[in-house]
């Protein structure tokens, strides 16, 4: 452990942060800010690659080999962060702020060997701490680390916000923040609900269902180890201005530190879903059970279920998969009609899965029957319902879909305090 | 020291030989017939980065600093490399050769901490053999390093085969074969002459003179590294079918390999040479070296250099220096006229630097001689002649220089052995 005394920041900027050299000047113009604002307060920085960059490589790759080895895949992918660190380290070395790039490798992020999807293990702060001791800003590339034998990883999805959340805990940071290019966290999604509003503060329960229900600002992984090791995280727009909660910027906070749960946080949707429908299949368990064994063997990944009885002894059995799975599941679920005795398969697309999320419902009772009454109001069917302890789930058309987020949010909004509206 | 008993070949492939995933397929089937061909021979192969990209990164950090950090510059510029030899990498071991990538800290290349411009000071060749050992290629990039400090380095122009002969030179490794756009040391540029021959063997003291002099195939430093370090070392096309030497491929080896000396073994030219003159300046000593301090002070570099008696006690000098350095030398030159009581002075551009190289020279008589009743009987005045142990180098007017080249090569041409004519 380090024998600094002063507090820490980590920054974060994503790929359309630093995605030309423009935008690369502005993210130093920012962190220059920050030291001149707060100048006993070091800084650290966690760059993503270039916008765009990582699928570029990917396509080099696959024009290259069908397979492409994890290991060298990885070598290839840490290439990108590589051109974003050096930029801003130079950068900010020019404005007179010593600054110096640290790789994966050199920042000392130990990782699992499971190439493109390695696990952080450790990060050791003593590489870091010493830029930080020369007075110098380390600025470390996100989303790749090193296996003990000194092979090059990379962590999958949302990897960069791992890198600075997994940083932020070994340096005890008194703030991970994530600039993106949104203000933060919406009670629904702006582009769609003109009445959303960006949140001051949401627990982290609440971003993970969030974000597992289509709110795209944070990636669940590193919600999960901010969440386990109390890192205080914020998520804000690079190019909102300053940090101020609820105006450019939400932070994301354990249960204990909200001052109030309201009912509903937020109104999330994806449109990414299919309905698979197996129709008139024997409602034993065993021929159910079958069923999902073949979806399982196949690594389909099934989110809401649905039965429902059309006669004595016979159900039609609705479920959901990622879109992009939705035609491996029809052809499991075609091929297996004679095996299971069912009727028939169809798939349907045009779907959205709209979903309200509030640590609140724990103790307040009728979300559901208000949930309900106000889609019936706006004439929106049902397909399916899901429910967990702090959201419900409801499947409708897609053309039903940006008035389904609407009517949600005008129904719970008025419980919430009062929010800045960003959108105003 | 490694306790391999398997020889070992070096191949090493630049810019244009990997400048894109088709020639990198094309880089991987040459490695793969090698291997096939001499199954009891291990590979190991150095690349560059893809052309053109070590200027595309330069132009990115120029667009972001006006002077970046050599450090910073180094980090930036060494993620060229890591996408080639990832992408290599992933195609030998799609093909069924296992391969595995090397950067340059990976392969242990130790340098100095010159950044832009280290030196190698070590390979410790433990994590390349640990690759061989496992029947595997080492694929390593080209051009970096790391110090002590774990700092990535880049080893400046040539780097790439100065890696590839270090590599060689670590690995006692039986050929250092450099891949390359020709098919190797011509007596003369074949663009220009029509009779110039591909050479099968060059002795390093040609090769550096040619090299010096204008034949661009390989970098002096590559050639010094490989003289000073025994590294047999051949230059061959990859684009040219198997390496047979002198048909495509030429050996530098050492003076005492060479079955014969030829008295002229090449030809060569360089365009970007011009020519200062100061005219009518006091032919004193003092004067002299008080001109050529003025000119050394700001790391103007003089190649030729001639003074005429004009009067009495005074003398035209003329110089050359390298073309993009000439408008600095003309200023200083022109501002130094009233210090150095000279008449006046003037620059001339269209010039051309052409040369005979030899070793044969050296016991051969009227070399010069015949160099210049050549250049006289096609009407080719000389403006300056340069004279080594093993060189005559003239100066002549830049529409001379195709004619002077081909009468030169046309002259020596009939004293060195027959042989074959790449271009017949």
């Amino acid at each position: 452990m380090s024998s600094r005394k002063s507090p820490v920041v980590v920054m974060k900027f994503g790929g359309t942060s630093v995605g030309d050299v423009t935008r690369v000047k502005h993210v130093a113009d920012i962190v220059m800010a920050h030291r001149r604002e707060r100048p006993d307060v070091a800084v650290v920085v966690v760059l993503s690659a270039m916008a765009g960059e990582t699928n570029k490589l990917v396509a080099l790759a696959k024009s290259c080999v069908d397979e492409p080895s994890g290991r060298e895949m990885d070598v290839l992918l840490a290439s990108g962060e590589q051109v974003t660190v050096a930029l801003l380290a130079m950068r900010l070395s020019a404005l007179g702020f010593p600054a110096k790039s640290l790789l994966g490798a050199q920042a000392k992020i130990s990782t699992s060997g499971q190439h493109t999807n390695a696990m952080i293990e450790e990060v050791e702060t003593d590489s870091i701490e010493a830029v930080l001791a020369e007075g110098g800003v380390p600025v470390i590339a996100g989303f790749q680390g090193v296996t003990e034998g000194g092979d090059i990883t990379t962590l999958g999805r949302g990897g960069s916000d791992i890198t600075a959340v997994a940083v932020a805990a070994a340096l005890r940071a008194e703030a991970c923040l994530i600039y993106t290019d949104v203000r933060g966290v919406y009670s629904a999604d702006p582009r769609i609900c003109r009445g959303a509003r960006l949140l001051d503060r949401v627990a982290h329960e609440e971003m993970l269902e969030m974000a597992s229900l289509g709110a795209k600002v944070l990636h669940t992984r590193s919600v999960f180890f901010a969440m386990r090791y109390g890192v205080p995280l914020a998520v804000l727009s690079t190019f909102g201005g300053s940090f101020v909660p609820g105006v450019n910027g939400t932070w994301i906070v354990n249960e204990d530190e909200l001052m109030e749960k309201p009912v509903v946080t937020g109104v999330t949707h994806r449109l990414d879903e299919a309905r698979l429908m197996i129709q008139s299949m024997p409602s034993d368990i065993s021929t159910m059970a079958r069923l999902f064994s073949l979806l399982g063997e196949r690594d389909i990944l099934v989110d809401m279920i649905s039965q429902e009885t059309v006669s004595p002894g016979l159900v039609n059995v609705s479920l959901t998969v990622a879109d992009d799975q939705s035609s491996v599941a029809l052809d499991i679920a075609r091929s297996s009609v004679p095996e299971l005795g069912a009727g028939g398969v169809s798939v349907e697309r045009n779907i959205a899965k709209v979903s309200v999320v509030g640590l609140g419902m724990r103790r307040h009772t009728d979300v559901a029957g208000r949930t309900f009454r106000a889609l019936e109001k706006h004439g929106i069917d049902l397909q399916m319902v899901n429910t967990s302890e702090i959201k419900i789930s409801v499947l409708v058309a897609r053309k039903h879909c940006e008035a389904a987020v609407r009517a949600l949010n005008d129904e719970f909004a008025p419980e919430v305090s009062e929010c800045f509206d960003a959108l105003a």
